[in-house]
């Protein structure tokens, strides 16, 4: 199973200014590609705190994806971050620095160089299909944090993470959560490629109880369906999807 | 500057199951309350990610507030996360049990007497005003899930959480943000106690950056804030709020 997590740099998004859009889009994304999302942090503009998280995801999971922090101004510290805890230097990307002498003319600012700034060995990524491409060093994504450019440069770079998809079902069961708990523990050890969660919540009817059971090998996962509806109380299953 | 940091625990938000609903609706209070955000971790229904993720922002932030995972199910890890996070035992809260044992009955299951475990020297908050009270361990507050209760018992206990409010101040930029980094970048460094931070996006008529800058300090907001409109480009200030 490949891996994921995601790092969302900004303080905007800690202090409620912006709602995270980008988190929510991948895990849909790389849900449907078949990748298993292991890590979510949100942290702020801090070059120390973005390192110290790049470095313990990026050893831990497949591939680490990073939101926000890139344009020009003294709050944009996510290229500093991933260097750092890559243990990399920081390097002008000459390509880069054309693309935007090209984009700002004559004068261009310093400040807009330091877009042209990568971790040393960065891959340009998606360079033909993009006006901008994206920065890959090592198994890490840098990513912008405006939404509509984050989508459209995760599009431009999603099939190489396709994996062999999920296979999900569902089981309804009109009972209290305690009630199953014991039968849905026998089912988990029973089947340690099937992750089985529980997530209970009531309606005009009373509790219910959505048992989710999810893998790769749809045979086993059909096994361990049949196992928990077989283990359930008697007249309890509402439907399964 | 009172801190804060945000453990979700729960596979079903990593999988795209579920939307978070409650670091969203706690973003909002703890800013409304004058804590700072330092941190957000979505961790999966893993008792090792959730001690060693409790262990580290406990350490860090003066509170951390965990949502999700303390159901009766195998699933539902965070109790014994958190105790090995801040390295005690678990125990059972007679006084819980005994809510338990009440609503049950005589044939109460084994599993959902597990809801009555907490970590060892834990404080059973607000028990006068819920029917369940909330459980706090050393500054950690540990909260359910389902978005309801999550509010209803943060609600509860809010207000020992007050702090000083954040001033606000946001000066709108009809320029490109690289045009004004370096300006920006010398009133971040004058200011260390306002937090500044530069928002660009593209409306009708072109490049508009939002700079915020805020603190807790009014006046000194108020004199970051004249700095940044006097440094910009002539004619670029749209307005500021």
């Amino acid at each position: 199973v490949k891996t994921a997590a995601i790092v969302i740099v900004g303080d905007e998004i800690l202090s409620g200014k912006v709602d995270d859009e980008n988190a929510r889009y991948l895990i849909g994304e790389l849900r449907a590609l078949g990748v298993r999302l292991g890590r979510i942090a949100v942290v702020p503009d801090e070059v120390d705190v973005i390192a110290e998280t790049v470095h313990e995801l990026a050893s831990r999971f497949d591939w680490v994806f990073t939101s926000g922090g890139v344009g020009p101004t003294h709050d944009d510290l996510t290229v500093a971050g991933v260097a750092r805890g890559l243990l990399r230097r920081v390097v002008r990307d000459p390509a880069l620095e054309a693309l935007l002498r090209a984009h700002f003319g004559a004068d261009v600012p310093d400040a807009a160089l330091r877009m042209a700034d990568v971790p040393e060995g960065a891959e340009r990524a998606a360079e033909s299909e993009l006006s901008w491409p994206v920065c890959v060093v090592d198994n890490v994504i840098v990513l912008p944090g405006v939404p509509e450019i984050f989508r459209r440069k995760f599009a431009a770079i999603r099939e190489r993470f396709r994996d062999t998809p999920f296979v999900l079902r569902s089981v309804f069961l009109r009972a209290d959560e305690s009630r199953i708990a014991a039968a849905l523990a026998e089912v988990a050890a029973e089947h340690p490629a099937v992750h089985i969660g529980s997530y209970p919540r009531t309606d005009e009817r009373g509790a219910i109880v959505r048992v989710t059971l999810e893998g790769k090998d749809a045979g086993e996962v059909a096994r361990a369906t049949a196992r928990v509806v077989a283990g359930a109380p008697p007249g309890s299953v509402e439907r399964t999807d």
